[in-house]
């Protein structure tokens, strides 16, 4: 079998066959393979960058190349979806070690074009970069198009808005634990909750729902419920409270991993990070999309800025430097 | 003094700070804070992204913070330039050890807004994200803008053109070979050459230039004259050949550190990478920019497919992967 490392060709070769493994880009008027892809945009285009960095953010243990590329694919269109828009394209840079082979540079590559498939079809890859260093390191650009609307910014929750949430809360934090935990049978027996972990699968196509049914304010959920939602309170100068009574359901959704970790799982929806579920406030005039759940409700300014049946909440959460 | 490291400050903070040296774009209607900078274009947007990793494309035993994002930036905007197109907005994702101090990241950013003020005054930041690793990573995503103009591809050279170079030619790689051999007076006498290596200044302006000249090839010379006239050759389906006579003005450019190195200064032309020069063809009927020094011309398809005075020329040059 032909499976030579990077070192071993170079990397012209290794990215010409990684590439190879991508559809072309339809929005693309030139694609990759020039100094930079050419994209038709109309009147504006939105553009995020987020970084995965091996063994802060993932695993070689629990991740194969596909995951990785997945993951890395899944969380980026989420910043898109948050901003009430539609991804389009996306450059990769991928650093990895010299000994890395070729076969896992493939499966990368499918996971990316997996992830663009399966969560945002019409989105796609236009240009990457592969470089050698000491440890994987996958940085991705995703942009998007906002197709005449407005963007949905953290900024705009008013007192009187409802808080909703569309997608899962704590099902990646709960497959992090599970992978943590390290038995094989429980990892096995649990695998939705770990692939959540490993291959996130947000509501992408709900950010557009969103800011069509006049979403105020949008992020998603990548750092914990309780910080991301002072995230909001903090740029739209208000405070927020949820309830517990609505949290219920998504803790359901938890409750037979929780049990075998012995774990209380409502630690897992207020904290966990990573799944990418779109949290949104909506004014109370608005139609809010069957697909969100409403959680809360938005408060004037005051102190706390985020509460939990009126009492503080818990806005700890995963820092990307500091670790959780 | 307050300098501490962004493990004591966290990644919100550090990336709040280091955000502050930034200048606020003009072109982005969102900039950065929310899940994506909102960009307005017209039509069409080019996007490119480029990687530079510690101990691979620089050792900081070499390189500031300052030095390391003006680089960045410069070998980046250096993509667009050679699309003929003009930089837009920039997003920066680093990943750097937690050791690492807030005054170095701010010396960073003020690297990366120095070198768009200085090469490309217009294009800015609008993005980006910090994270933690073992090893500094930087990876840049460019965007450019067309502006009605068709973009400059690798593959449009024809029998009969002109091939023409607007820049220095191994001026970055005679920086690199004062800064490896080490000897502090040399390193001092010649810092012109090593500052061209730790902060090349690419003519970004002259690629749409050149475009408006009416270029049929075009790209960026970063990995060394040889192998990059071999790019335009394959994408182009032509040969290439070019004379040494043409050469000798960038010879005499490397002459005194040459002489102090006991180093031929057409390997450095030939070889040397970095210093990110335009490279182009045009037809010979086209008014060639003053900018642009003539080297060479385009033949029918033959091996080999670069020349230098009728015989093969040297087409290796730096690989990301391999090293030179």
């Amino acid at each position: 079998m032909d499976d030579k490392t990077l070192q071993q060709l170079g990397e012209i070769e290794s990215l010409k066959r990684t590439v190879a493994r991508l559809k072309p880009a339809q929005t693309a008027l030139v694609g990759s393979g020039d100094d930079a892809a050419v994209v038709s945009a109309k009147d504006s285009f939105l553009v995020s960058t987020d970084t995965l960095v091996q063994d802060h953010d993932f695993k070689l243990e629990w991740s194969t190349g596909f995951d990785l590329g997945f993951k890395a694919v899944a969380s980026n269109l989420a910043d898109i979806a948050a901003m009430g828009a539609t991804p389009t394209v996306l450059v990769v840079a991928v650093v990895v070690p010299e000994t890395t082979k070729i076969s896992w540079l493939e499966e990368f590559a499918d996971g990316l074009q997996a992830a663009c498939d399966k969560l945002s079809p019409g989105a796609s890859i236009v240009g990457g970069d592969l470089a050698a260093g000491d440890q994987l390191v996958v940085s991705v650009t995703v942009h998007g198009s906002l197709d005449g609307l407005q963007p949905v910014l953290r900024s705009g929750a008013k007192p009187g808005d409802l808080v909703a949430v569309c997608g899962s809360l704590g099902k990646a934090a709960c497959g992090l634990a599970l992978l943590q935990f390290g038995k094989d049978d429980l990892i096995r027996s649990y695998d939705d909750w770990v692939n959540a972990q490993l291959r996130p699968e947000p509501p992408i196509n709900q950010g557009v729902v969103a800011n069509q049914a006049g979403a105020s304010s949008m992020l998603d959920v990548s750092d914990g419920l309780g910080k991301d939602l002072l995230r909001i309170a903090n740029a739209s100068g208000v405070a927020i409270e949820i309830y517990s009574k609505d949290l219920l359901g998504f803790e359901a959704m938890l409750e037979l991993p929780a049990q075998s970790l012995d774990v209380n799982p409502r630690q897992w929806v207020l904290s966990g990070g990573e799944d990418h579920a779109l949290l949104a406030t909506f004014p109370p005039t608005a139609q809010i999309p069957r697909s969100f759940k409403v959680i809360g409700k938005v408060l004037a300014a005051g102190e706390p800025a985020v509460l939990l049946d009126g009492e503080p909440a818990d806005v700890s959460g995963w820092d990307s430097v500091l670790g959780s």
